[in-house]
């Protein structure tokens, strides 16, 4: 089995071969950390986009959607609280010119003392074999426990002085623990200062009457102003949802992983407005309705845990994640946060306008608290991406490049293939095309050998390849081939659309739920 | 009939009051030129751009998507000629510090011309009564020939002075017709000046190794660069078409006209790849193709005309537009460029990367022509929603406002109604409602009398009204309502579904083209 390394160079390279994902600007050397969806990336970016909606917006009479816009005026971002907070502790190297993020540098040097941990443990292994129990031994191990209770303390005291105004304590720590630049050796370190994450543009022309914008870091403020317009147009009574995808935008200092921290991603966001006081049951309510959600695609149920914060943000009094095992490890692929009614008031603090809610039941207005279920568009991708992805050692002895995309979300339903190019077989294969194309996405494709054309299919992740040979002519049947199993059915060409919907179909998915 | 401004105000505030399209942040009183889609308004866009999508991609064999990031590297607005000549002409008035752009400011006095052409047309319209023919009156009156005239050369002289790298010309021009600003009048004026209308924005931490990047004018370019890459991973053979569909941004000076022009936008575009000399047929068959795309919805035949430019972009070897019959009249809504071989050989040039395509057929490669097609999906949107807005004389002289969207595009399909809130029924509505909502987006409603509930829809635009009463609960019968006829039916719950889908069926309205 290839280690965890090998398999994520595998998924990059596979998306860009098969056509999901290509660096952005190729041709001018790329640019770092922005990615584009290319044709089949886009599709099966789509799909999710759809299957998420269909489940959020269209299943629930009670949640709704929205579409605002990436410029939002600038007063949003100071109430929100991005403009004072949403940034990073950056340091520089005297020497060297680098910039880190301060944080990210003492969490490496922790990583350098839990490597030591795991030396000691794969040493004590080796040595005990069978016997070897690792709780006991970590918690009976006086050098292993001396590291393990560095690390806590270095931890504990960056997370106190982060959240100061003054980040001298972060610096002293770096100091303290002599960590050098890793480019120049050098521990000739500035001051560490904090910066914010928010891209920044301007409109308008003139420079005394231009008017500074903020790309959107998140989309969920658009949900929040828009609050009493939607509340009102639509009629909606608490408890209710507004639903919205679209891109948000973070210069990030250390953007890395592929397309699992870009500087350019899509959020799919719900914000649910309820009744201060029953925010605990909906946040156990959207717990397990999102993770039901994940698990309907059936892509395993080993590779999603739920992670508690210890640590909250600002605005929140429970939040917890819905990690994924990526190649690179169990990472967030799902927020769902408590945000109390933190964000709708700093909105009224900072408009003078009320963004309260009339409770007809109640017959009293209040603010209502708000509960987030928050999904990166572009990890799901990467999630569904990497975890289809397969080598599968067949019965002959050779192996397979299989994409195991499940088959709601896969960007090509079926290809139709003619078995040779000639005695009228494109036709007929063609015919099917014509047909079936009204109802999914479907390729027609006649090179090379039709063994080729099923694993140029398999690696590219469509479900079903239709073969129409010479027996198709006489009574209009051809075969059906499954991705996943291999398995080749003769069935009539009238049977085609049936056999496909109900495979692919978005209803047949989330009714797993 | 109310008059072009009366309606176009209608359709603004009927936008708002129905959830279809809000002014950004409005609690912050508003962003000008951007505008928030809400509840119904990102079901309608949504709609829109999927039917686009289905006609171009999944119809078509040999066309394919794409999704690429707002973020290029910013080399490639040099290359297309963005950074150099995507600027409008501004002068500032030293008086009231306003800023306009000057070329405008010439062509509204060309427009106090020709409302005096259309004074001495009315006047003598007046006097002749029936007998008057107004071509020939045009034609022979002198002082109506002599503001013609002066239109043509100001006209002239303005087009020849804005392709100038120096635009004193113009200023000249603004002083020889002493042209003063309407907010001081005054004449006072600077010098004009190019302003460019992308966007800026800084990638990276550090003021030295800060990347200045623009948020991307249009999407075409997206699809330039990688040309290659999708070429080759998705074996594509000239002819073939790369599609996308994608947020833009132009730092407007004049933004106006509600979603007509934003500053934030959003395109439909496809970039059709050509073998040299084919053009002029390509040209031709998008032409007619898109037309019958458009024609497709039933929105009024008479309500598109083409329009062929005479001044050609640098380029364009040929260009038309699809006007469209808006509030304010006819404008443009979409695009069809001959290209020629303009940007693939500006990103070779500028990247020296080899952007050719090897034809099997003539074995030899070449640098494609394209042929684009590129439509505002915001400009759609307001097609669509001004032409199916109306006031209706019913029978009863009484009216009724009725918003008669393509049922194909209409945020919701159908509203299921208990007749009365008690006996049974709003339990049979909600579980039509719990059926349903797996095949269409529905809602439930059992607030205010049936007849406000089926006025309400009309208004929102719903093409079906499903009512539940004392009956349904003996023979399992509903009254369905159709939104344009007002006719209702009585018809068994179990064929409720295969009513609905032959109406908002994408295939059965693609299918018209």
């Amino acid at each position: 089995m290839a280690n965890n390394d090998d398999q994520f160079k595998k998924v990059i390279s596979h998306a860009k071969e098969y056509g999901y994902i290509f660096q952005s600007s190729e041709i001018y050397d790329g640019l770092s950390a922005v990615y584009d969806y290319a044709q089949n990336g886009v599709e099966l970016k789509k799909n999710i986009r759809d299957y998420w909606w269909q489940a959020m917006v269209q299943l629930n009479d009670n949640i709704i959607g929205l579409d605002s816009a990436i410029f939002m005026h600038p007063t949003t971002w100071k109430a929100s609280g991005h403009v004072d907070a949403f940034s990073d502790p950056l340091i520089d190297n005297k020497d060297s010119k680098k910039r880190y993020r301060a944080d990210v540098l003492v969490e490496d040097y922790c990583a350098k003392l839990e490597a030591k941990i795991d030396k000691e443990v794969a040493k004590a292994e080796k040595r005990f074999g069978e016997a070897f129990n690792k709780a006991e031994f970590v918690s009976t191990n006086g050098r292993v426990l001396g590291y393990q209770e560095k690390i806590d303390s270095i931890l504990k005291r960056l997370g106190e002085s982060l959240t100061k105004e003054d980040l001298a304590d972060v610096k002293a720590l770096i100091e303290e623990l002599e960590i050098a630049c890793p480019l120049s050796g050098s521990r000739n370190w500035t001051e560490v200062k904090q910066f914010n994450l928010m891209f920044g543009t301007k409109l308008g022309a003139s420079a005394d009457s231009a008017m500074d914008l903020y790309l959107r870091p998140e989309t969920a403020q658009g949900i929040f102003v828009n609050f009493s317009n939607v509340q009102k147009t639509g009629r909606m009574k608490i408890p209710f949802g507004i639903a919205q995808t679209g891109k948000a935008f973070r210069n990030e200092i250390v953007a890395r992983q592929f397309i699992f921290r870009m500087r350019e991603f899509e959020q799919m966001e719900m914000q649910f407005f309820i009744k201060p006081g029953t925010q605990a049951e909906w946040y156990d309510y959207w717990k397990e309705t999102r993770l039901k959600w994940h698990k309907s695609l059936g892509l395993g149920e080993e590779n999603y845990r739920f992670h508690d914060h210890e640590k909250l943000a600002h605005y929140a009094d429970a939040a917890a994640d819905i990690e994924f095992k990526f190649p690179f490890g169990f990472k967030e692929l799902e927020g769902i946060h408590s945000r109390t009614d933190f964000d709708l008031k700093a909105h009224e603090e900072h408009s003078g306008k009320k963004l309260q809610y009339f409770d007809p039941e109640e017959n009293k207005s209040y603010t209502p608290y708000v509960l987030e279920t928050s999904i990166g568009l572009d990890r799901m991708f990467l999630a569904v991406f990497s975890a289809a992805l397969m080598d599968e050692e067949l019965d002959n002895n050779t192996t397979r490049t299989v994409l195991k995309i499940p088959a709601v979300l896969a960007p090509t339903k079926a290809a139709i293939f003619p078995l040779v190019k000639k005695d009228g077989l494109p036709e007929i294969a063609k015919e099917i095309f014509d047909d079936l194309k009204w109802d999914f996405n479907v390729m027609y494709d006649e090179k090379d050998a039709v063994g080729k054309r099923y694993r140029r299919q398999d690696a590219a992740g469509t479900p079903f390849c239709i073969t129409v040979d010479h027996d198709t002519i006489e009574d209009r049947t051809v075969t059906i081939r499954h991705r996943d199993t291999m398995e080749q059915k003769r069935v009539a060409i009238s049977e085609l659309r049936a056999i496909i919907a109900k495979e692919v179909d978005v209803k047949h998915w989330l009714q797993k739920m």
